[in-house]
């Protein structure tokens, strides 16, 4: 169920060696940054020999134009051709800003991703979704395309931190809040300390998979990966520029979580019962960060530029009940105020 | 043999029309350039009566992306959605980079080509490259994707001075040259004032789309498509950055196929009888524009930065005979040297 070109549990030295040794590539590049660099590539440095490496800072607010032509000028100096291959070592700005970098030099070399955080492993590794952020915007612009390979090797987690490793886990509580209510006491019923990454990876690429291959465009279905993204999104994008409030992707997406099962019992059906259990299980992982209501208008803007919108309409993913997930609700600017409320008065 | 998604022969705004009949767009963006605007966007108004013009300056050397930047900053102010059309109005700037914008907005968005110049009508219409030049390289960043619908309207040509007419000219003469000897004397056989440009259109419409649709993705045959474009694109590219002496991109094409045509009697049994005819008829509409040696160097740097190339040997599409081209001619830096001086001797 796990698409082909996703490899899970091998090392990823052995699985490079083993993909390269079928192919002809005249070049290959190496995108790092600089905790993946020193981390992480001397993982599978022995089994890129001739590599050439291509350096960006780390960080999403450099996930954007300029840092894309720093990319494509390394290509150009290196003498790249049509035959060379890119190899996207790192987290969720270095795959999508790197796959999107490789499918638009001289209209698309080929590339893999090596997603070295929780967060790109469950989340960035299926779907094909690159692209980079724009003027404040996230995400907004890019294309849809595969990679020739995506190795989710589970030992790249030992170089994170615990902030890193809790951003991911906030998608892995979204596979199963959407899709799987069987899964969820697994979750709830165990402290962040105690949580079984293997597992959770494991299940977080069986879901996302699933979604992804009924609905590859995003027309319908794949919507329901949205939950908490609205809301969540919105938040991170507003904070992107606030160099004291900055939030990681999961811990932004936490809160949009917390809002947006508020808004479910409202609109969908979510028992109270359950939101709060969701509440609960979020508040105990990620704490509690109090959104300044004086953003609240900035981030109810930002959400009218949220990609799944139709004609000025803010639609939003949001539970009928755990492990059940429905797209395309609309959602008003006083649902939006009213949500970010509630999340303060907790 | 044409594809459905080209439309050749009618006019513009009732085939618009027609398009838009059957779809429900959010809101329309319509390309322009001061030009195109001028004399071609009143052609099509009263069939997007609500559109939204987006104006970029006219010129190959703002086909870049400072001026994707423009574009994408333009359709978020409009609140452009992923339902969004845009309408690129113009030449092969217009088409390439439009189209580049909008596969690339929003992860894509539907657009649709109405080619203004006979340049962009025979060459940019068929066969779905789009991108922008980098850095001094031409068309370096980009993608393959078919527009919705492509619009050739052969009206739009009275909008065109003689020089740009001209430029369109070199691709059919292209055409013919590398698939269709019947058509050479066709060509060949009459001055620049007595063309018959409707039935050239036809022709190149044709004798694109059949090669396109056997290798949409360049990796054989529509490498045969580049004849005169290994050196031709070089100069072009070089004389970019040299303000008295930019030439329109098929000014640039006649010199190379010139160039090219005598390559091929070195490499690949191109008689010289055909090659003189080739370049007297060239000679004849374009008439000569000797190449400062001084730069010879600098065009043959760029020729290795060809997206035909592989492992840094310069790979050229050159003649058998006239109708008849092969490709993947391996073309030493000596014999680009020749060919340009054989060029300027004549």
């Amino acid at each position: 169920m796990i698409p082909e070109n996703i490899v899970f549990g091998g090392k990823a030295a052995p699985e490079i060696a083993s993909f390269l040794s079928g192919k002809k590539y005249s070049q290959i590049g190496v995108l790092v940054d600089e905790n993946t660099e020193r981390h992480c590539f001397p993982a599978i440095a022995g089994a890129v020999k001739e590599a050439r490496l291509i350096r960006i800072q780390s960080g999403e607010e450099r996930k954007n134009l300029d840092a894309c032509a720093a990319i494509w000028r390394s290509m150009t100096e290196y003498g790249f051709d049509r035959k060379a291959l890119l190899i996207n070592l790192g987290g969720g700005v270095i795959g999508d800003m790197g796959g999107f970098c490789a499918a638009t030099y001289k209209r698309g070399i080929d590339f893999i991703n090596v997603p070295t955080t929780l967060l790109a492993q469950v989340d960035a590794s299926i779907g094909g979704k690159l692209g980079i952020d724009f003027e404040g915007f996230k995400n907004h612009i890019g294309l849809f395309r595969e990679p020739g390979l995506v190795i989710v090797d589970p030992d790249f987690l030992f170089t994170l931190d615990k902030r890193e490793l809790r951003s991911g886990f906030a998608e892995i509580i979204k596979h199963s809040l959407i899709a799987d209510a069987e899964y969820w006491p697994v979750i709830a019923g165990a402290s962040f300390e105690n949580q079984d990454w293997r597992s959770h990876i494991a299940h977080s690429l069986r879901v996302k998979s699933r979604v992804v291959q009924e609905d590859p465009r995003e027309s319908g279905l794949r919507k329901i990966l949205n939950f908490g993204h609205t809301i969540g999104h919105a938040i991170e994008t507003c904070y992107l520029n606030e160099p004291g409030k900055r939030l990681l992707h999961g811990e932004a997406i936490a809160i949009g979580m917390i809002c947006e099962a508020f808004l479910s019992t409202k609109k969908t059906g979510l028992t109270a019962g359950e939101a709060d259990a969701i509440t609960e299980h979020l508040l105990k992982v990620f704490g509690k960060q109090p959104v300044d209501m004086q953003f609240a208008e900035k981030i109810i803007e930002i959400t009218l530029q949220d990609k799944k919108n139709y004609q000025g309409q803010v639609k939003a993913a949001l539970l009928s009940r755990i492990g059940k997930a429905v797209y395309d609700i609309p959602v008003s600017r006083e649902d939006i105020y009213n949500a970010l409320s509630y999340y303060n008065s907790l």
